[in-house]
């Protein structure tokens, strides 16, 4: 299998985590994507993923598979032993549900945040954000708003359970830790009196498959290009 | 069982689907939120989703479970017969890859076309939508445009396969005609030329599941009260 991505990314860091969590990484060939210059927004990678985001799962049969949700779907079971997103009905719900939190209440609006109320990538892929549309950096701040309300939700989530769905590590996890590395990659950092939220971070980063894929948000030589 | 919602709104009637097509009818009980006096965004329904939408389920423990992928995940695990998640992993991958485009580029634009760049669901909830933000309406009438976008990629995807996510009706089916019947009920008319989207339309529209829960996108008494 390939995966089409670029390291050091969000959602890229969701499915290498992934891949690790379940030792699959001598099964995947990386194939990288030039974000900074817009590569995914033009017609060849489009071909594979029409919403022109990263990562995709390339199948050995040539089936791209889009949306990190569906592939961490895909690859949890594999092997028949669903280890993130859940064995029963009960534990499936919840943890698509906290998926989707992180997703719509923490990652998402920290793009947004990052896309449209700061430089971005810069002037490439800034031309596909709608830079006619007076406004989004107001929006944008919004965003970053939101994504702070829904870092304190899930240290409130924390406070009570050892992990984001409950007490095992899950793909719910994968993605709140993932939105954690962007926000502070944008300029939201955690704000310090989140203590769950802060030591539930620092638990997760010492798991072999997070600390040995994704320990920054972004690769060095792109944040120096990015003036962070 | 109970599921907190309202009839004849998308996510309530993706649900009711999923119950209808499950044959799970006699063990729901359906509990009436008022959506136009924004019921769902006051302390009580927030204390069962602290993000503010319907539908909720309820379990018998008391468990609330939220996001509509996650409720059908429960609801169509029960039996240990998943139709409409997929049984193997390429079926789970790509029904939810295809749901989550069919929320991301259609149901949720229609939404915020719906909320930001119309009246809406009227005074009470528009409370609730940031009245302040000048740029809402211009913002609402560009997530419209997406989502005519997405009507035009689901075209293409039904001139290839027979559903969204392939060759069986899926999760992926119910979001795209949820969406649909939102789009319609917002003022967001699916367009002639999209022959095969409206072939498929009238074909799940048809199914026994489809057919007697979610006929309207909205009731008539809503649509009389909002003016549409």
């Amino acid at each position: 299998m390939k995966i089409h991505d670029r390291s050091g990314f969000p959602n890229p860091a969701r499915i290498r985590i992934v891949v690790a969590e379940k030792g699959l990484d001598s099964a995947i060939a990386f194939v990288p994507v030039d974000l900074i210059a817009a590569e995914h927004k033009q017609p060849a990678f489009l071909a594979k993923n029409p919403s022109g985001v990263v990562p995709v799962l390339e199948l050995d049969d040539g089936t791209f598979i889009a949306e990190s949700t569906a592939i961490t779907e895909y690859l949890d079971n594999l092997d028949g032993n669903p280890l993130l997103t859940g064995r029963t009905p009960r534990q499936k719900a919840v943890i698509h549900m906290m998926q989707k939190r992180a997703e719509s209440e923490l990652l998402d609006p920290v793009g947004d945040y990052f896309h449209h109320a700061t430089p971005g990538l810069g002037a490439a892929l800034q031309a596909f954000k709608s830079p006619e549309w007076p406004g989004r950096a107001d929006w944008g701040r919004r965003q970053g708003e939101r994504a702070l309300r829904g870092m304190a939700y899930f240290d409130r989530i924390l406070q009570a359970d050892a992990f984001v769905a409950g007490e095992a590590f899950s793909m719910a996890d994968i993605t709140v830790f993932a939105g954690l590395l962007f926000a502070e990659a944008a300029g939201l950092a955690l704000p310090r009196n989140l203590v769950a939220l802060t030591e539930w971070r620092s638990r997760v980063a010492e798991r072999p498959g997070v600390k040995n894929r994704s320990g920054q948000a972004f690769l060095p030589e792109d944040a120096r290009r990015l003036g962070f």
